[in-house]
Formats: structure tokens, C-alpha cells, sequence
């Protein structure tokens, strides 16, 4: 059975959910069945594709404990076929209540038969002052184009 | 004058060529109205509107001398109101023929009243399997939706 999400944001809570359960099932049904699927890692990694994307997440999850992300400072724009969405996130490991990051995110999402879903995920590792706070980016704005 | 680009190429093109002149004006000029616009350097640091990318843009031109950019391994889609091109980036630094990267960046062309214009930019430093010779990346490929 394949979920639908009727927004991107619902694919968005999706992503992040599967992240923080470590479920790479979850994780992958997020993504669009566009066969070039982009995911940029912070380590520099680009991976091209189903089997590239799912190959690298199985090794983070079973590589890392449990994390979870939160995000901030999202600026978000949605178009007729495309959602764009930038974000920072925070991670944190296990139940520490200790930050880590901040990690910028640039999520895309494409609207097709079956919703909304991932299309392209570029993260890099941003400075103190990415942060936005000094930026002039609001906590979370959202533009809808016509 | 504001120049048109009637495609997301032609803004992308515009984008590439300002670089390799240094000429600030003609790169702020390709960059969406949006107030939003949202530039991540490979620095990590994330601009967000036309001030902060601006004097960003300043420095880099100030603090470098003047550099181009080879693209290799473009994904592209384009969509009714937005393009997303994910390319692979190497620099040449004056007449020296030594390629410096890879730059792993994710443009977002979005299109308005004036043409395509640039929205987004997120740059990262890529690793060596970045380059998309392993990774299953083609030269280059467009998805077009409708």
C-alpha cells in the first residue's frame, strides 16, 4: 500500500518521521518514483537514484543511534507541480536534550499521481550564522505561487 | 533594462557568465524579486534576500581573483512555475587549466512576470564520488512536466 500526501508538507512530516523511527521502508515510500531521485548528504555525498539513496540511508541508520531532527527558519515556496523547501535542521541523538547541527536543507518536493513526494534532498553543514537568526530569516514563512 | 530569459537555461546561462565576469550587477539581475531569494555557500553560510546575497556576492568577487565554472552531470526537471537544476560545478581559477572541486549545487530557477529568474542557490563541497562518474549520473538529463 502506498501512502498519498495531498500536501507537501505532509510528505515533509512523513521524511522526517521515518527519520527519527529509523524506518527505511517509511523513508523511501516518501520519496518520488521519478527514477533520477537526487540526495546530497553533509558529508559531500551525491547519490543518483533508488538503489544509491536507499544504500546510503540503511548505512546511516545503522551507523548512527536513533536521532530525530527539528527545524527552523523554513521558507517555503509551492508551485502547481513543485514545492520547494528550505530549512535548517537541529539533530538529537537518543533522548539528549543537546543540539547538534545546524545541518541546511534544500527538500523538493514534485506533485504526481500519487501526491506529493521527494524528489531531491540537498544538505550541507551550515555555520553558526546559519542559522537564520542573524539572517533576517523569519521563524517560518510560506509563499504560494499562482 | 531588466534582460528576460525565457527559459530557465537562459537564466542559468546568464547566472554562470556574470560569475566568470565578476560583474555583480548582471548576477543580482538573474536572481527572482522574490524578497526570499536564498543563497547557501559552501561555507555554510545561508543568505535569505537580495542585501545579504548581494554583499556576499561582493565579497567573493573582491576576495578572489576571477574564476568560471564548468558544469558537468546536470539533472534537470522543469515543471509550469519552477525548475530545479542539480549540477556538479568546477572551478578554473584565471587561465589556469587545473579543475578545483567539485561544488556539488542545487539551483531553483522559478519563472514570473520577467522570465525565469533564479530563486535558490545551495552550494556544498562534494567529495570525489561526487562528480557522478560512480554514481549513476548521466551528463546530463531534463524532465519536463506537464
Amino acid at each position: 500500500m502506498t501512502a498519498i500526501f495531498t500536501t507537501p508538507e505532509d510528505a515533509e512530516e512523513a521524511f522526517y518521521d521515518a527519520v527519527s523511527r529509523a524506518d527505511l521502508d517509511a523513508l523511501m515510500s516518501v520519496w518520488s518514483e521519478d527514477e533520477e531521485i537526487v540526495c546530497i548528504h553533509p558529508t559531500g555525498q551525491r547519490l543518483c537514484g533508488h538503489a544509491g539513496v536507499r544504500e546510503s540511508w540503511r548505512g546511516i541508520f545503522e551507523g548512527n543511534p536513533r536521532f530525530h531532527m527539528h527545524l527552523k527558519h523554513s521558507v517555503r515556496w509551492k508551485g502547481v507541480l513543485h514545492a520547494v523547501h528550505n530549512v535548517v535542521e537541529m539533530f538529537y541523538v537518543g533522548n539528549d536534550p543537546t543540539p547538534h547541527g545546524p545541518i541546511l536543507s534544500t527538500n523538493i518536493y514534485q506533485r504526481g499521481a500519487n501526491g506529493w513526494r521527494l524528489l531531491l534532498r540537498h544538505t550541507s553543514t551550515g555555520n553558526e550564522g546559519a542559522t537564520g537568526d542573524d539572517a533576517g530569516v523569519a521563524e517560518s514563512t510560506t509563499h504560494t505561487l499562482h
